[in-house]
């Protein structure tokens, strides 16, 4: 009940009151079936978390180098008693030169692109990876790559009709960051019979699409390795999509952050920044972005990232690091795990040979895990997968029966794209309850009108992923049935 | 020279291009003058940098205890070697029981809203620091509190006039944000003849003046202990902030990330949720913000930081915390931080004395450094400041002669604002360059008309806060006599 009062009182703020954009942006990987998710786990039941790429939570350890140097930067008076004997002579060593290059410590604000001397470490470690010349002055560290990407977006949505193409099915930090920023998307289909290439008629079609609707394109954005599709581009596809932004005028956001999660045979992954380069082109501004929570590292916790620019004028660039001043810099353990991530220890170092060790386990596990998903989910009846070439994802196509009379190709496209959503939402809640398997419905990543996907980590110990796989094909056969049955 | 192409090509980005809101968003403590400093320090010139509250970069050093517990949390495997003899036995015992409760560890990401356990050690610190009862399930850690602001300014701004009240002086944050996201400001004016409280019949001026310029006001912000001020609010005067908020529907924005730092005798910092508490006000929404950065511990870089909300429906909280799971979740070295700040040793504890004696020496510091930084500056001629009873920051007041014939009270308030912020950004570039002390322009976080400020911290070691007086002193003594000659 309300109470009396002498003044006129506004209401409480009310959810319709706040950020339309807010309400409407929507994060599948944490959205409502990870809720459920929670809630089971709460009542006791084991939950298997598939949701997301959050590999120290499935069990994988992290490197011991990365953790060596952060304990005495956290606490460097390790360095000089006796604990500093737990340490290999490199880790010390390393961590006495971080000192000595950034005296203010983990402690303090940095500088807001960044600590200078790890800007330099990251523009050497794309020389090395590329071949090409890379200018520390052009990278900005942030707090993983989210970040990154969100600044990008910031910084280029100038007008209520400014546009961005993203790949359907996408990561939904594209989709949702639009929806939050009052921009408009312009989807392009990823093609799934063709290992989800990118096709330049596809690409044509849907910019033109776009325009026809009224917005103006700014952007592309790109996922290679492919997330949730577990994709790796050819070089050919990529030198198409930068001659397809240069027809364009568009800009390139490369979300590389798998970069080193490749498992295909025979494959590589190459960097948009090289073939920028090999092509020599020198106007089509491209926004690249790395991470440390993937990789072999998968330290996601730390928050650690950095935003590599090409063909993008200084003023530009310094907009971007106004906006990262605002709040003030990124964290400082994600900055130094940047660090550590780009210039690992080197042949001769005391961990060398650990490192190599525990990064070879981490990397071939992965690749052992993809295999066995992927072949597994391809054994069953009304599923298929491109096995994984990279990342850490399988984008599974499944196939359910209509209800007797329901015709989905008779339906507005909005009327089927609500109705093949409840579906995949249904199917993995189902899922979720009867198997404490959680995965992501596949339109919270958008999907081709006609088909459903759910999409997968391979993460899980590489023990669990056969029976994974064998609950996958009891749920999915009996789930079916029932379907048939009703 | 362009090169030849079959394509019609657009330009390259250029600054006209982008986000107009960001080109206008203006973050005077990281601004001009801060980059000309960094530049005469390339240059191998000695700057003093009073410009931030960034107290590690200017030599205080971290508590053992916070950075004990990290170091191990990133490295679990010292608590089982003979390194563990380096930890007293309470910090060994601390991070395995955070382990326990967060048996993910450093490297996974969090829960969206930031670890439980730490959720619920945040609830408690509020209930024993006021004597309140405070629920877990309102608090979102964010990684520093300049997130977490920012993410409230988000939630709340739906429509276009949507404005905010924020003080003059200000810290920038707010008015950046608030030209980053497109809102609009009230500023109402502290009282700097009364210890910078605020005035009602200020605010009630000030936001009559916003509603008559359409303005669609949505909340109040307010800093306490007040940065630049350095002035704690009285109870009263939050009871009477309350009482304005809830008579005209606003929410209140209560930044307390210096509620540690109180030197003033007989003063204490007093919570908005307490009174709130106490005047049994239930409808004002209330977002407070706390830091790790400041206070005694200075851990800046780390970024760690709590909102706690109230009187905030849960869908409409819900909605910041799916803000915050789009960039997944606050830093996990941030999170412990937090955690340690609000759960603290306690006696008994073998690491309680040097906790005790570590913070003390911290805070007797900046009492004793505020003290003597104030009293030299009022004992300068044409220079006045109310002397900081918190924070860590004072807004000193200077006066300067015109040249002849210019008259500031015939200008337009536009010219005449341009015209004092050149000259007290004059000031400070010249007190830069002749001296190398880098304090912020008056004009960055807004003055009265007809005066003029800077900001400066009181950070530097206390051995040097008198020489820094006494060269201020010199400076400002030459810099009024040329100006008299010109």
């Amino acid at each position: 009940m309300r109470r009396a009062s002498f003044y006129i009182i506004r209401d409480m703020i009310k959810l319709s009151d706040v950020n339309h954009r807010l309400q409407k942006a929507h994060y599948a990987v944490r959205g409502r079936i990870v809720q459920r998710a929670q809630e089971l786990e709460e009542q006791g039941r084991k939950i298997i978390y598939c949701n997301i790429g959050n590999p120290q939570a499935l069990r994988q350890k992290p490197l011991t180098f990365v953790r060596q140097v952060l304990a005495l930067l956290e606490y460097p008076e390790l360095m000089d008693g006796p604990a500093a004997a737990a340490f290999p002579a490199d880790v010390v060593r390393r961590a006495r030169a971080v000192m000595e290059k950034n005296p203010n410590g983990m402690g303090a604000y940095t500088q807001s692109a960044g600590i200078p001397f790890i800007r330099r470490a990251v523009a050497n470690f794309i020389e090395r990876r590329d071949g090409i010349p890379a200018d520390p002055n052009h990278i900005l560290l942030t707090d993983g790559a989210s970040k990154g990407v969100q600044a990008v977006f910031t910084l280029l949505t100038n007008r209520e009709n400014d546009g961005y193409m993203i790949p359907i099915p996408q990561y939904p930090l594209y989709s949702a960051t639009i929806d939050l920023y009052g921009a408009r998307r312009i989807d392009y289909y990823l093609d799934e019979a063709n290992r989800w290439e990118l096709n330049e008629p596809e690409l044509e079609r849907s910019l033109a699409e776009g325009k026809s609707g009224g917005v103006n394109p700014v952007a592309i954005a790109v996922i290679n390795p492919g997330n949730p599709t577990g994709a790796v581009l050819p070089r050919k596809n990529i030198g198409m999509i930068i001659r397809f932004a240069k027809r364009h005028g568009l800009a390139i956001l490369a979300d590389e952050v798998y970069q080193e999660n490749v498992y295909g045979e025979g494959l590589e992954f190459v960097s948009f920044a090289r073939v920028m380069h090999e092509l020599g082109e020198k106007e089509v501004p491209l926004f690249s972005f790395h991470s440390v929570s993937k990789g072999f590292l998968g330290e996601c916790g730390q928050r650690g990232g950095y935003m590599e620019v090409r063909n993008l004028p200084d003023d530009v660039f310094a907009e971007l690091i106004k906006l990262q001043s605002i709040g003030l810099c990124a964290n400082t353990a994600g900055q130094i795990t940047t660090y550590l991530m780009v210039d690992p220890p080197a042949p001769g170092d005391e961990s060398y040979g650990l490192y190599e060790k525990e990064k070879g386990a981490v990397l071939g596990d992965l690749k052992a895990k993809a295999e066995i998903l992927g072949r597994g989910l391809n054994a069953i009846e009304g599923m298929s997968v491109n096995i994984p070439e990279g990342a850490m994802y399988a984008f599974v196509r499944f196939d359910l029966p209509h209800a007797d009379g329901t015709d989905p190709a008779a339906m507005t496209p909005e009327e089927r794209r609500k109705y093949e959503a409840a579906r995949d939402n249904k199917y993995c809640l189902r899922l979720l309850e009867s198997t404490g398997i959680c995965v992501v419905p596949g339109s919270g990543f958008g999907q081709q009108p006609g088909t459903l996907h759910f999409r997968t980590t391979f993460l899980p110990p590489k023990e669990d992923i056969t029976a994974l796989v064998e609950k996958m094909k009891k749920f999915h056969v009996s789930y079916v049935e029932k379907l048939r049955e009703s």
